[in-house]
This record gives C-alpha cells, structure tokens and sequence, in this order.
C-alpha cells in the first residue's frame, strides 16, 4: 500500500486536480485516509470535506465527478495531484470549469472566462 | 489589496506552482500572509517554510528561482495558483523539474522522468 505522510496536517494531504487533457488545474481540497483509499479503489476523486467533516465524493450532488486518470504523489509524499477527466466540464460550485478563475491584475481581482453552468440550476433540490 | 483567507489553516494558504509554459504542476507549497505580500511586491515566488518557521524565497540556495507570470485565486479566496517560469528547469530539491515525480502505478510508485540537477551539487556549501 502506498503510504502518505498525514501527520504534516493533522490527518490530512492537499490533493491538487488538473484537467488530464487541458492541463488546468481545477481546485484544491484536502484528503485523509479514507478519501485517499476510497480514490484508490472508486477511481473517482473523493476529498474530506473539512467544513462538513465527512468523506466527499466530488460531483456527487452536481453530476460533475472527477474520473481519475492518472495519480501524483509528491517527493515527500505530503501532497497529491490527481490528473482527472472532469464530467460536466466544470469543477468549481459556482459553475466556472476551475475554481481558480480570479486573476490578479494590479491591486485587484478580474474575472477569467465564464461559468459553464448555473449553480442556482445545479444545486437546488 | 486583495485579501486572501488566511483562517481556515491558521495563517497559511496553500500555494500551487504551475509551470506557465508547459502546464506541468511543480510542487505546493504554503504562504503567510508576508509571502503573499513578498510575492506580489517582488515577482519571485515566495513561500512560508512550515519546518524553518521562516519566509523562503524560492531558489534562493540552488538558484532555482521562480518568476511569477501569472497569480490566480480561487473562489473562496483560500488557495493560490502561481503560474511561474521556473529558471533552472526544475522546482524539486531533489532535482527533478517538478516534485510530482512519483506516478501510481497499481499498489505501488514508478519514477517518471529524470533528474535535472544533482542535489548533492547544488546544495553543498
């Protein structure tokens, strides 16, 4: 098994999602144990949702999950990369395809591209 | 000034390097809110060292600097995405171009790729 250094953070490793085809990176979240065994064995990235504190099957309530393609561990294995196929085209709950769509230009933030879906769509029940 | 939540990890965010021409992720690292500043003010990437409990200015030893191109933000204002042009080819201290190095394969890791400096030579004093 490939054993990872939780103990950095309390438990937990940042896992970093890039677009396997594009090379954009998508978002941040954090993983423990349980996450990083259950995307070993699903295929399907799934986080610890550090708010909720329970495991998170990304796309779960959206549709868009996180088919994963290739998996990175860092030199001191601390942190993760995943290298996914993003379903729906968009990783980011307020509908942009990453969630790193603020650049920064002079002292302020501009926005980059546009949301691929409605979120209020999305996510109403 | 762009504010960035440094809360939720008790003063730190985590920062990811991008390679800005290849697209390749080079490693993560975390800034305080001094790193931030340091890397907007000056163009170099620079980080807060959890182990050094100091500001470290990327490259500073081995030379390896990175020129900042590009600074995203995501969405909730708790990551930063840098995207840089990493002089000397590699971002790892253990000489190879990114840190992300190690690829799961089945239960287990495979090298990809190959150094590009010798640690032992460019770090000795």
């Amino acid at each position: 098994m490939i054993q990872l250094n939780f103990e950095k953070m309390g438990g937990l490793v940042p896992a970093i999602a890039q677009d396997n085809d594009t090379g954009e990176v998508l978002m941040l979240a954090f993983m423990n144990r349980a996450a990083w065994e259950e995307t070993l064995k699903t295929g399907r990235a799934t986080y610890y949702s550090r708010t909720r504190k329970t495991l998170w099957v990304k796309g779960l309530t959206s549709g868009n999950i996180q088919e994963v393609q290739e998996i990175r561990v860092d030199c001191d294995h601390d942190t993760v990369l995943l290298k996914v196929r993003q379903v729906g085209g968009a990783a980011c709950h307020t509908g942009y395809a990453s969630c790193f769509f603020k650049k920064v230009d002079q002292q302020s933030l501009i926005i980059v591209g546009a949301p691929v879906f409605d979120p209020e769509e999305v996510y109403k029940k």
